[in-house]
């Protein structure tokens, strides 16, 4: 029996958001691995092993998902999103790296509606212009380098999507990014707080950078800063294409 | 009769990364309007009229989605990738903007699987930490402009994925691009050429900055300029979770 590791994205929440290859995927594993609230949107069947751990192992469960796989199972890892950021795929390939029996298992990536996407398709088209996404938590970097990469993100006028904005063991973070911004010159800026996408607890809020409420924002919401030729159009905003 | 216009990604080919959601709401349309080789990906059928223009005709194509739905229609225009990443959704807001008329109609975006995570997901995780996308085109905006964008995310050490990097019309850009990140001191980058991912034309070539092959690039390539952290793990690449 030959093994293989599918690492998926399940998109935002919303089952029809999921792609066709990722729901084979699903339908074809023996185990599936991830972060709790992931795997709970996995309904239990024969044959299937769910393994739900705690975010913080992502290290752990990228090895158990190849040691399955090395032993013959087809294990899928779960991600939220896309797998590819700020997801389990970098976790993943960081232990193939290291052991050269796991570099030729049939490892494959299964992409996915990353949460800046589904939160720019609500509000209209706020990446329609450059872009960029910065991960503002800081447990994996040093908080230096997410201030110089908003410096210079709102520098190059970039719409910026800022992921895992704030969260309980990080409550201070957002605040002191949107006052890195402001000092950049950014606070006429729209910004936009997605909360909870394409769930049932959807929530899209839109203020300027300038009197943006920090306390508002949460890990479930994902945060647009549109970039400064951003326009409204009746309730939507867009990025226009053409910028002189 | 309700009309309504949505505006879909079709993703990057492979018809397995057509979200449910897109694929209901191209099953339900009664137009669908697009670049013409995305709307050649539609399977004609009766009560279904399709509508196949030319690349420049954007603006006009989302002013004859929009009077479709205004008609009573159910009008959807596709992009491939995601709409709101160098597509179509910027293009139909900006036509609503104007137009008072149209505030109210029933519109809605409809995400996919935008160039850069299909390709990321077949060469590994480049994009696993903070990135940017830029357009190089610049038939809207100042070649300046993206000089300049360029030059602050390669200070920011953002992998950088490049869409629209070569066209017949604009065959030097994209070495140009390459000298400026040069010059920005990225030679000893990896930079990953991916051309038609999904389709069976795929090719994945992956070099450094410093001597990656212009030439190599066409309109159906996405580029991938990884941030400075990035390694190998076996035929892989992943930008690691952990910088210091």
């Amino acid at each position: 029996m030959t093994g293989s590791l599918r690492i998926v994205g399940l998109g935002p929440g919303d089952e029809a958001l999921v792609t066709p290859q990722v729901s084979k995927a699903l339908d074809d594993a023996t185990d599936i691995l991830g972060y709790t609230p992931y795997v709970a949107r996995i309904a239990p069947r024969a044959g299937l092993t769910l393994h739900a751990s705690d975010n913080r192992e992502e290290l752990a469960r990228a090895k158990a998902g190849l040691e399955i796989a090395a032993r013959g199972g087809r294990a899928v890892i779960v991600s939220s999103g896309d797998p590819g950021v700020f997801a389990m795929a970098s976790a993943v390939f960081e232990a193939v790296e290291g052991e050269p029996q796991w570099h030729d298992l049939d490892i494959r990536v299964l992409p996915g509606i990353t949460a800046m996407l589904a939160a720019a398709a609500r509000i209209g088209a706020p990446l329609g212009h450059d872009f960029c996404a910065i991960n503002l938590s800081d447990n994996l970097k040093p908080w230096a380098l997410i201030e110089k990469r908003l410096k210079l993100a709102a520098e190059a006028d970039f719409a910026i999507a800022l992921y895992n904005p704030r969260s309980a063991s990080r409550p201070d973070g957002f605040a002191r990014a949107l006052d890195v911004l402001k000092e950049a010159g950014t606070g006429d800026r729209l910004i936009v707080f997605a909360r909870a996408v394409s769930s049932p607890q959807e929530r899209i809020e839109v203020y300027r950078v300038g009197d943006a409420p920090a306390e508002r924002v949460d890990m479930r919401t994902l945060v647009i800063v549109c970039n400064s030729a951003t326009r409204r159009a009746g309730r939507w905003l867009y990025a226009p294409r053409r910028v002189s």
